[in-house]
């Protein structure tokens, strides 16, 4: 099946934690919004009378005639489908679960840089956002990061969920390539506390079509338009 | 089954979604943190190094030997089990989908009191609350609201997904009762646009489960430590 990923261009945003997850299986998909004239293709999607089932923000998925929202839900979906996913149904929860807990990160990472309005500028909003990364590198991040720390410490295993690599492991990859772009001082002082992690970083790198797709065209830098933003003045130096 | 559900005391808060499902379908549960002693029974269970897959937060549900955490995760297992879910992987999906949606519109009603950080007092955070709030009540209340009124408009029936209700017309329900606590004014001004999705939360009142529920005990008040708070300064009059 051709999959199509609908995402805003330009940025690797939530759309990406679905590509890793393409692109590690080798499946074969198309970026709607990246072809000539494709934003508007995916806001006339959006907003056509027709669709029953309209989603409420990209990244959405179209797998045949299935439309699919929200990033875990659409790994949620594809993880069987791409060999991504455990086999029983409590392991799939469990992947589920954690997936759900990185986009709770996700969306913390974002008001770090837009704490009062997603339609403002960050220029609109910069005495707050510096309040809140403060409080976003001394605590959320530890208590994020020791949380993924323990997972792999209990599992006792290479990876996440059960002795497989998992859409969760590939997206806990690019949360810390996101994060050492946003936050490199807040990151180096964690490093230390954080070794299974970084370790499961590394190995997901070197795998093989990821490597590939992470050294390709396709793979956006980061940006100040994304999620993972770096302004030095939010990353904690103390 | 008996289901234990774990979650705070004192506040509906995330907890409340999952419990308008078991009320609503007249299942056998125990709030185990409710019981003497039970927020202390709470945090043990989950720095257990015991327990392989520990939630990152609570409300978390024990089902038997499954441990499940996030709130939509914990509706997406219990949807067909209550018979409050679609019968169809793609009508689950969908109904998923919706909730997750739903699970970022409560994190942001929660943001509108907490913008800075959920450790730090309201009281500490009051001037950065003021703008979110007011960005809150003017953008984002009447976008999700329009987007759920959309979906029932689609859908041609009087609930949001398939022709029964689901666990998803009960949370839908919960925001609906949760704003108009919070922002009185706010919501008084969407009424007029939102009259299918407010038809919706009386149908659902009336069900007679979960009006027995809500005038029980155990359906706690709206309070100032919860996710809704009504901070009259919060609420836009304009």
């Amino acid at each position: 099946m051709r999959y199509e990923l609908y995402y805003w261009p330009g940025i690797q945003g939530r759309g990406e934690f679905v590509r890793l997850a393409l692109e590690d299986a080798g499946a074969d998909y198309v970026e709607v919004a990246r072809r000539p004239r494709g934003t508007a293709a995916m806001s006339r999607f959006m907003e056509s009378r027709s669709i029953k089932r309209p989603p409420f923000a990209p990244p959405f998925l179209k797998a045949g005639k299935l439309v699919i929202a929200q990033t875990a839900n659409i790994l949620f979906f594809l993880g069987p489908r791409l060999r991504l996913a455990p086999k029983s149904d409590a392991g799939r929860l469990w992947a589920h679960q954690l997936q759900l807990t990185i986009a709770d990160w996700v969306a913390e990472v974002h008001d770090t840089h837009h704490p009062i309005a997603g339609s403002l500028y960050y220029e609109d909003q910069k005495p707050e956002a510096k309040r809140r990364a403060e409080d976003f590198t001394t605590e959320r991040l530890p208590k994020f990061l020791n949380y993924f720390e323990q997972i792999l410490d209990r599992n006792g295993s290479r990876v996440l969920v059960g002795n497989a690599v998992s859409y969760v492991d590939l997206s806990l990859f690019q949360m810390i390539e996101g994060l050492r772009y946003a936050f490199p001082h807040a990151m180096t002082k964690q490093e230390r506390k954080s070794r299974r992690v970084l370790a499961l970083h590394d190995r997901i790198a070197a795998r093989p079509r990821l490597a590939a797709y992470l050294a390709s065209e396709r793979r956006l830098p980061f940006n100040l338009d994304g999620i993972f933003r770096h302004y030095p003045e939010l990353d904690n130096r103390s």
